[in-house]
């Protein structure tokens, strides 16, 4: 299935359940991969995501020194795969290849996108201030795809050593929330 | 049901699925109730939750006054009170009263739990860095509780406009994840 462009307004409906992502990342042509469930939307438009990427991760050198990423949101169909990135390091193995997931070029990053995730956000960092204490960077996510196939997404929700949670119902309340 | 501590180094197990919270505030003896979907873990231990409190909420004032607040994590039995106290405005009304919650006395925070929910994480601000550039506040847990008859919690994750998404099924993976 081809992704459609999403529209920069409605990213934070994406994120904002609080799935567990995969992040993306190169340099030199070296692409990596990393499991994250820290993350918060920041604001609507310009869409901003604070996350943190801890210096212990092989992720958090090449996001310093490229400052570009994107956010890949997978559903439970690919829950094995997003495991074994959270269990090893990209400074050793290529993990596209080690977990069978495909790269996409990305239209305004030089960062690949997960071709197997249903959702993909191209992101530039424009704030590290807060790196330096708490490894969190804020990320603009600049265009956005999604699969038009996925209508309910079954994303995966992190509870802690191994455990999930997968999204469940959809119920519809009265809300002025935005 | 009466509350039990919980411990703080496993909090993060109750953020990172990114449940909607309602956070609650006080002044001069006047509490407030604010529901809100912006928050991401920021650290194991001490838990550090970093939040978006916006600017145009009666509650931003109280956060940056007192610099206390409890995160408190509802359920789907609760929906309609989260919504409610989304919708209107703490300085026209006091939403326990309006709303039929209860408040009831924090062990170390001079701000109320809301007794409905089935977690409450009494915090203090430690970093006001980011708050002039996206209202972004880094708090502390000093104190956790968990009511122990909720055993698989159905919170809810806002998708956007009163859409949400209800906790379901838990699944384990072999992970090395924390």
């Amino acid at each position: 299935m081809v992704k459609k462009s999403f529209p920069l307004s409605k990213v934070y409906s994406l994120l904002e359940p609080g799935p567990v992502v995969l992040i993306t990342t190169a340099k030199s042509g070296k692409p990596n991969i990393m499991t994250m469930s820290w993350h918060t939307m920041m604001e609507f438009e310009p869409p901003l995501v604070g996350c943190i990427i801890s210096n212990r991760n092989y992720s958090f050198r090449l996001l310093k020194a490229t400052k570009e990423c994107v956010v890949n949101i997978p559903t439970v169909k690919i829950a094995e795969k997003v495991v074994s990135c959270g269990n090893a390091s990209g400074a050793n193995i290529d993990k596209f290849k080690a977990f069978n997931l495909t790269p996409q070029p990305a239209a305004k990053v030089s960062v690949p996108l997960i071709k197997e995730c249903y959702a993909n956000l191209e992101c530039r960092v424009v704030d590290t201030r807060m790196v330096a204490s708490y490894c969190f960077f804020v990320l603009e996510v600049v265009k956005a795809w999604i699969d038009p196939a996925v209508k309910n997404p079954r994303t995966i929700h992190h509870l802690g050593i191994g455990n999930f949670m997968v999204a469940g119902k959809r119920i519809k309340l009265r809300s002025k929330m935005k």
